[in-house]
């Protein structure tokens, strides 16, 4: 089997959702590390921290009280990097100048949440048995619903399973917002060494009127592949043959494969991808939701006992757009993508510098030998056992 | 002039040179920062450090000795990424399977250098001046020089010019290099906060069989636009339009442009580009290279001025590759990119993280007022005045 020779040979994997290429050196962990060392994540916190802006009936920025919630709590950021309205901008007409050729710009609003992920100001996702993430899993569902194009098949899709949005405060959620949005980007940042400045449980969704870059291009590759392979999917061929394979899995139920891809770039990269074609959070019924639950519950537990401690990781959801041709919503394959910057211990992570940015970007460790250290760090997790 | 609205609204820039998009939040920088510090740079180093790989006289990991150099000094990394042998990998022949279309591999050779910059090891590019830095440009081109393909148009340039490569240990570069490889990055990683594990001012130079990401995607770029412009060069005419305008310049010179590109995505990010057409070092002539080093030592120097600290960044050569069409050869136009972490301070820097990871690249200040604040802090380095 010629891949075994992976393991020793500096090579490129290709990428076919984004069409890229990562540089492969599996020989390169050997090399001492005197660099940098991230602080370590055993800081013991309160359940409740009164200073805390996203824990239970504490005071905002803005001077709003957040209600006693009990599971999760959605509220438009206090510093949102996008808002609702701005004054208008008209670019400058195409006049063939250098300058109307070369500076190009278009003005982009939007909206953006906050939605914490318990009202227990100490747990993270690896604390949180899959049934409390479930009501994370719903209240994500029910603000794509509410953002959907009423025009969209999602909207259709959306209507018998998902219910009303509830708890979410100075948004416009209950009413159709005022302006069709294109895409909803949900994600987390966890830990100062992913720039996140609360260690309460909780994430983000960013709406834009613009597709962004990385959705926009996986979007590209899908319908390419669809159009080339008669219609099967990318995405769905990938879950069936990694699952098939088995060295590239860490975790997986019969909704979804989780497990470090092919083409991964960070050294513990985790893709979770659903089996079946579902283009969104509205295509999944109950049970691919208690699926997904269990399976956020088994990476993050994983990664946290992989090297003891808090491990810090940005994730998102890739889902199908808000609004959107027929085409580019059928094409659309519910996966996230955990992206963790720890490479040989909780104090030392992998640096995407110089190389990284200039050329490609370069991994040391294998996926198949990240995957096989994740599969073997399930169990209870690890904070539980001291 | 619309433009000026632009300072205030939230919008998304075209990066033509990568076909790329970001989006810039003039407003976000007000949000307070309770997140990560990095460490502050003011540690005093001695001018020679016995414990040191990179000093002269010192040994290194593989038991070989430094010399007593006196500008730089270049060798073969003692952990190279890549090497110029290795097992054969036969990628698995194409069967219409699941396997051969979704995990694409191909091997990489190829030859990674370290470039100690001075021999000094508590100086770095800010503290030398311009004509010191000017060796190490000439290092540079005699490196690229004699890794050319003999056959590349280039390699005519090179000739009458170039001074014979010399002082490089422990490689074959005196020699012509068995394989003909199709790409040299040269970079730097400096600080902590970019994975650099030794303060003594050094760089490095990855090459490869391969042409990676980056360059790539920008080659395709610069093709394009140079048939689509009639010939014209898209990194020439951006110099020229900058230049004229002035409001994103930090530094010029007869030779170069230096500013914060329209579309740059790091807080302080600077781009230095040639003002005729050089396809690479090997094109560049004294007096170029004396403006080369002028740019180099003055971007550095704003950069330590700006929050009067040692500044991190990642920064890279990017020009025509070592072996290529006649097209892409012709079409490759010389720069430089440097791309600093620090946002606020000295210890407060901009994570690219969630958002940016899962959907597009952002940014808070705006690149005129970036480079506003590094035209305004010039003059002498801080350190000196102290
Ligand atoms: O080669 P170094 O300096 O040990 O390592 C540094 O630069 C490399 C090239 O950008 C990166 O791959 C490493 O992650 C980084 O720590
Ligand atoms: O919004 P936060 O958590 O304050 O900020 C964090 O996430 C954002 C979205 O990924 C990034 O743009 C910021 O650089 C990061 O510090």
């Amino acid at each position: 089997m010629p891949e075994a020779l992976l393991d020793d040979i500096s090579h490129r994997r290709y990428n076919p959702l984004r069409g890229s290429w990562v540089l492969v050196s599996p020989h390169r962990t050997k090399r001492p590390w005197q660099g940098q060392q991230e602080a370590s994540n055993r800081i013991e916190l309160p359940s409740h921290d009164p200073s805390c802006y996203l824990c239970p009936g504490n005071k905002r920025a803005q001077g709003d009280v957040n209600p006693d919630y009990e599971s999760t709590f959605v509220f438009v950021n206090d510093y949102a990097a996008v808002r609702e309205q701005q004054a208008e901008y008209e670019p400058p007409a195409q006049d063939g100048s250098l300058a109307t050729r070369l500076l190009k710009a278009e003005s982009t609003t939007g909206k953006c949440y906050v939605i914490t992920f318990s009202p227990e100001h100490n747990v993270t996702l690896a604390d949180m048995p899959a049934s409390t993430i479930v009501p994370v899993i719903n209240k994500w569902t029910s603000i794509y619903t509410s953002h959907l194009d009423p025009h969209s098949p999602l909207a259709e899709a959306a209507r018998p399973t998902t219910m009303p949005p509830s708890g979410i405060t100075n948004g416009s959620l209950n009413s159709q917002p005022k302006q069709q949005y294109r895409y909803m980007q949900i994600f987390e940042n966890k830990g100062q060494a992913m720039g996140c400045s609360n260690p309460h449980p909780h994430g983000q969704i960013w709406t834009t009127t613009s597709l962004p870059e990385e959705p926009e291009s996986e979007l590209h590759h899908l319908k390419q592949y669809r159009r080339e392979q008669g219609g099967s999917h990318l995405l769905k061929d990938y879950a069936k043959l990694e699952s098939e394979k088995g060295e590239r899995t860490v975790f997986e139920n019969s909704s979804f494969w989780a497990g470090c891809p092919w083409w991964g770039t960070w050294p513990f990269e985790i893709m979770v991808v659903a089996k079946e074609h579902k283009r969104a959070l509205v295509d999944l019924d109950e049970r691919n939701k208690e699926d997904l639950a269990e399976v956020i519950a088994e990476i993050t537990k994983r990664y946290d006992n992989l090297f003891e401690t808090s491990f810090p990781y940005s994730m998102g959801i890739h889902q199908a757009p808000l609004s959107g041709t027929a085409e580019e919503i059928d094409a659309s394959h519910f996966h996230m993508h955990f992206y963790p910057p720890l490479l040989r211990s909780a104090t030392v992570r992998k640096f995407l510098v110089g190389y990284e940015m200039m050329a490609e970007p370069q991994r040391d460790i294998t996926p198949e030998q990240a995957a096989k250290r994740l599969r073997d760090c399930g169990g209870g997790l690890y904070r539980r056992k001291l």
